[in-house]
This record gives structure tokens, C-alpha cells and sequence, in this order.
């Protein structure tokens, strides 16, 4: 664990004690970020998060670009697009589509008015609410959903599916459900739901 | 797979091809976005992967939410000077700098102009090539990384390693290694380098 940065989770406390007692306290305990001996990250678990870290920084470059490069669209914008185009009547309340894409509504609300802008989606009163707005997709936006995916979809194959086994695309979805609990414990956003639907037998 | 949502990423297609078509044409082929008859996701393959994609749009925002509410830090911030903290001498070239924290030479630049600003890094001439620049951890900014890592550590606890079973860490580092190969194909960021080191037995 000499290279420089493996340690960077428990750098702040390096020269108060040695890794060795760090590992020795990396015993299981109360969660709490004022608890005075901090369950540092054992070395297996660093080199996952330091991993996962780097996916995390890197992956939606390499979304964007494609997607700036060939449609002109961010990927937020793409899957914004792209729920619409799911629903019914490719209209959703923003507040669903908001979950839908991981989006506060201010966020949402911001991206939106650019896709308005460019004539691919439309605000509208609800009509069973007429508190609430919805999004709508125009049919130029669902001409750009048709004309973008086929390159999108050939990018997250490139860059993610493509260079895992179908076991292991199996293991990510378990792991990234296992993830969400703790990042939505609310349960606001939809991805979750991926998780109660039936699906047919793994490859 | 009749959730809103689900099909998103071969929408595009959705009224000219029948689901039926679609699974059969997801046989492996070559890559190429151009492709005539697109590779969709299969099932399990879209689930995994609009959980992933939430994931990486959820996860800088929790912990960026908690570094800047106790240390007024973005995670990129935190992971720019934890680096530094780990280098000998707390000393590294801007290059490599850039490398260890996935990031291109600009985007370090701009965040270590900020952090320069705040007393916590110095840029200085690389003593052994002039041309090359130095980024420096300043006392302070050694300080601030050791009040700062406790409570960075306890939240990637709560929110990623303590939601996942030791195998699941294991597979995830495989899982990540794996997609670090397609997302840096050249190896220029430093993440991909724990593939290669020489850890302890799992648990």
C-alpha cells in the first residue's frame, strides 16, 4: 500500500498513528462521524472506492461526449428525453419526471427549459390537476430520441456492458441496488424500481 | 418491462421494431454505432444499467453535500489535496496530479487556482525540469485534509462499503477495474494501478 494515494481516506490521521493500528481499528462499530476513532477503509475496500470513484468521475464524460458530439444533447438531457418518450402519451407530471432522472425539480425544471427552447418538449397544466404542469415531448423530440439512441446505446455497450460478463452485469445490478437504498433511502427517484420487476431468468 | 422508463435506451425504435425483434437482435456483433441494426440492451442489462446511471448521478452529489457543509470543500477539492496529503513530500507534478484525480490539466488547474487562493496548496517550479510545475500541500492545507478525513470516510461508509457485503466489495473492484479499461483505455488515471498491486487475502 505504498503507492502514493492508496491511503487517501485515512491520509488525514497518517502521522498520528501507524497503518497498522488503522487497520487494527477497522473493526466494525457505530457509524458516526464524530466517533474520535474513525472506522478507516480497510485495503480492499479503498481500492473499491477509489475504483468506483474514478467510474463515477469518468463515465459521464465519456456519455456526453458522444452525445454532445453526435445529437448536440448532454446525457441528463438524452435521459430526460428519453423517459418522455416511455410514457404514456409522452407526457409526464414533472415531479415524475424528475424521479425518473435522479433530478431535483429545480434541476429538472432548468434542463427542461432548454429542451423547450430547442422545440423537443412542451410544459402544459395537467389536466387531473391543475396545480401541477407536465412535460410533453413534441414530435421533434421524439425524432431526436429515434435519431440519437442507436449511437448512445453502441457507446454504454463500449464502455460498460460490453466489457463485463452477463455474471457480472448481474452482481452490478445487485450492487447498484444495494447502493441506491442508502442514496435514496427516500425512495423518490425511480431506478430503484428496477429492483421489484420481473424479469426473465438471468442468461 | 412495461414500467415508464425501462426501455429507454431502445426507444428509439419502439414503433418500428416489436420487443420481440429487439431481444433477438441482441446477439453479439460487432460495435459500431453506425450499425444498422442496433445491439439494444437486453433486460438485464438495461436494469443494471439505469441503476448504474443513477449511481453515478446520485453518489458526487451526497458526498459533495457533506464536504461542503463541514468543509466547504467539493469532493474533487478534497480528493485533489488528500492526494498531495499521500505524495512524498506532500509534493506532486501538476501532471500527476491530474492522473490521480481523473481529471484533464485544465479542470486541475482551474481547482487548484481555488485552492491556492484558500492557503491550502502552492504552485511552484519543479526543481528537477523547469518546465514542469509543482503542486504543493501547504500546513494548512495538511491540516485541512486531517480535520476533513473522518467525516469523508464515515459517509462513504454509510453510503457505499457498509451497504455492501465483503464479496460484493471484492466483485465491485473487479467490476470497476473492468470498466476503468474502457473508460481509460490509455491508462492515463491512476485508479487502474490498485488492479495491480499486491493486497491482502479478501476476507
Amino acid at each position: 500500500m505504498s503507492t502514493p494515494g492508496t491511503n487517501y481516506a485515512r491520509s488525514g490521521t497518517a502521522r498520528r498513528t501507524s497503518r497498522r493500528e488503522h487497520r487494527m481499528n477497522d473493526t466494525p462499530g457505530p457509524d458516526d462521524a464524530t466517533d474520535p476513532a474513525p472506522r478507516w477503509l480497510t485495503p480492499h475496500e479503498l481500492r473499491t472506492w477509489v475504483r468506483l470513484a474514478a467510474v463515477v468521475e469518468l463515465l459521464p464524460g465519456v456519455l456526453d461526449t458522444q452525445l454532445q458530439r453526435d445529437a448536440e444533447l448532454t446525457h441528463f438531457e438524452y435521459f430526460t428525453l428519453a423517459m418522455l418518450s416511455e410514457a404514456p402519451e409522452r407526457t409526464l407530471r414533472m415531479t415524475a419526471l424528475a424521479s425518473r432522472t435522479n433530478a431535483t425539480l429545480p434541476r429538472l425544471s432548468h434542463v427542461v427549459s432548454r429542451l423547450e427552447a430547442r422545440g423537443f418538449v412542451r410544459r402544459e397544466p395537467c389536466a387531473q390537476d391543475r396545480r401541477a404542469t407536465n412535460a410533453v415531448l413534441t414530435d421533434a423530440g421524439w425524432e431526436k430520441v429515434v435519431a440519437t439512441a442507436p449511437g448512445h446505446v453502441a457507446t454504454v455497450r463500449q464502455h460498460v456492458v460490453d466489457a463485463l460478463t452477463p455474471e457480472q452485469v448481474e452482481q452490478l445490478g445487485e450492487i447498484t441496488a444495494a447502493l441506491l437504498t442508502r442514496l435514496d433511502p427516500d425512495g423518490r427517484m425511480a431506478a430503484l424500481a428496477y429492483a421489484n420487476e420481473e424479469l426473465p431468468d438471468a442468461p
